[in-house]
């Protein structure tokens, strides 16, 4: 199942547009115009494709449901507002715990859950929807913010800049695909993936960002996305890509693992002040490539492979 | 499984307040401050649930998870900006034509679909949240709306309104149920409840709504909501209850039976020529009891019994 190409069924052609539609649909969230901008995105997580049970628990299913939605806003540059919480699952127990993590994740960025719906259903499935806002320079709550960052606004010049470092979320499922219990390092990054939200704020006040996307199906993959939308090519240094310790990946593995809700951002520089401050928070900013004239990514010269990481591994690998 | 003590147990204790949040969860949507007033609301539906494949087909579902999911809005007095759509689906056909099927619906009111996700799952899942606002009198954009409709504003004095007739969704199940095809009507009216926006839009320019809350449990149990939520008590006149030609439900059968998305209001009064209007468009307006001082709710005077359609009885009834 190619889930981008049933998405785009779905919402990309001939769909309505409103006013205050601002950015539609295909970005990492939609921009609403309603006084200020709003941004908007959902993102599901269902039991058997995008977690297991017999790995995670069902309050870490919702904390991880929870972490993934919010990676949306971060990769918008966007703070959040608030976040829409829908469960369904077998019994009244794994909805409530699943609705705990979830809950309890949002309130680690502090954003209030506004609003939810629960059912009834064989697989335990979250949904989240968050809500998010630019915040304006001034910090006024009525002034328009500045624009949030789209995929689509990477220019021939920029340097190419990821958050973190890769490869601990796929260790974590080769190692339970394996049979064995994933290095407890590697475990939590596949529980609790950081949104860059903190990250995000940083760079918004103190840096140009000229495009950005969350990694959720691998470095190459997501690369490729920023680099269609932008209409320019984007080569990446494979020795620059920064792989998460003790997981054996080479920095190619580590550029098709998924599931890692890590930033990758074009920008024309980052103020090493700025970068210095994001790697004392814990969340180092490695430079691994440039923008330039041309389509496609390529990886130490070499058209890189289409692979990622596909959401439905989990019971189908 | 009691859907709303889930919810409550989740959304409820503890939550996290964001500056934006005016309205928490609770009422039939939450409200956030965005520069002006923004509803948001979000609505599961879940095969073998909501709904049964043998029943409706799969672009049907789509449509009905959509129409649920506006009602909400219609509730608030609000009026829609934007969806947000999920769908969890065994194949990409099952997810496209349901997909397709939601899309058709928001088109004809004509509201953007903003965003959305998919995955695998083994059963059709929707999740569709809303975002709305309360115009503004004088239409502008910018200008902050009049209040949303909340079920807590019913007073003493107040009169009791339902918009359309009741009772047709439920014939339709009953029908289902017992092997039988529906009348056309009757299964026309599960597939395709007509979230009230229109009538909502003309109550908000014309009349005072103190409260509201849209049918979807069944006219006495959400009545119920409204008057423990205001603090009052509601008095129902069965005979005045408007009930589906053919469905042979007795007035006390049709205020039980859920899955309506008509609307309970509250109000002082609603002008003859509003409610000749709105009947002119096919959605009579009926009085059907008042708000006294108490608790709780009462139908040609004796206590209402609590029952309401159960959301799980598609497959358990």
């Amino acid at each position: 199942m190619d889930e981008h190409a049933i998405v785009e069924r779905i919402l990309g052609a001939g769909r309505t547009d409103g006013a205050a539609l601002r950015v539609g649909p295909g970005d990492d969230a939609a921009v609403l115009r309603v006084g200020g901008d709003l941004v908007v995105s959902t993102d599901l997580s269902v039991e058997g494709r995008h977690f297991r049970l017999d790995w995670i628990s069902r309050r870490e299913a919702g904390r991880r449901a929870m972490s993934a939605a919010l990676s949306d806003l971060a990769a918008m540059g966007a703070e959040p507002v608030a976040v829409l919480l829908s469960i369904a699952g077998p019994t009244a127990d794994a909805i409530a715990e699943a609705g705990e993590g979830a809950r309890e994740r949002a309130a680690e960025f502090r954003v209030p859950v506004a609003g939810g719906d629960v059912s009834g259903g064989a697989a335990l499935t979250l949904d989240v929807g968050v809500l998010g806002r630019v915040p304006s320079a001034d910090a006024s709550d009525e002034a328009p913010g500045r624009p949030p960052w789209l995929r689509s606004g990477a220019r021939p010049g920029d340097r190419i800049w990821v958050t973190g470092r890769l490869g601990a979320p796929a260790a974590a499922l080769r190692d339970w695909g394996a049979g064995r219990e994933p290095d407890a390092a590697h475990r939590a990054r596949f529980v609790d993936p950081e949104p860059r939200l903190a990250v995000a704020a940083r760079l918004a006040r103190s840096a140009t960002v000229t495009a950005a996307i969350d990694l959720s199906d691998g470095l190459l993959r997501d690369a490729r996305r920023m680099a269609d939308a932008s209409g320019v090519a984007i080569d990446l240094d494979a020795a620059a890509i920064p792989v998460a310790d003790g997981t054996g990946w080479t920095p190619a593995e580590a550029a098709s693992a998924g599931e890692e809700y890590e930033l990758l951002l074009a920008a024309p520089d980052l103020p090493p002040d700025v970068r210095l401050a994001c790697a004392a928070e814990g969340c180092p900013i490695t430079e691994i490539g440039r923008v330039v004239a041309g389509r496609g990514v390529t990886l130490d010269g070499e058209p890189a492979p289409a692979a990622g990481f596909d959401h439905f591994a989990p019971t189908e690998g």
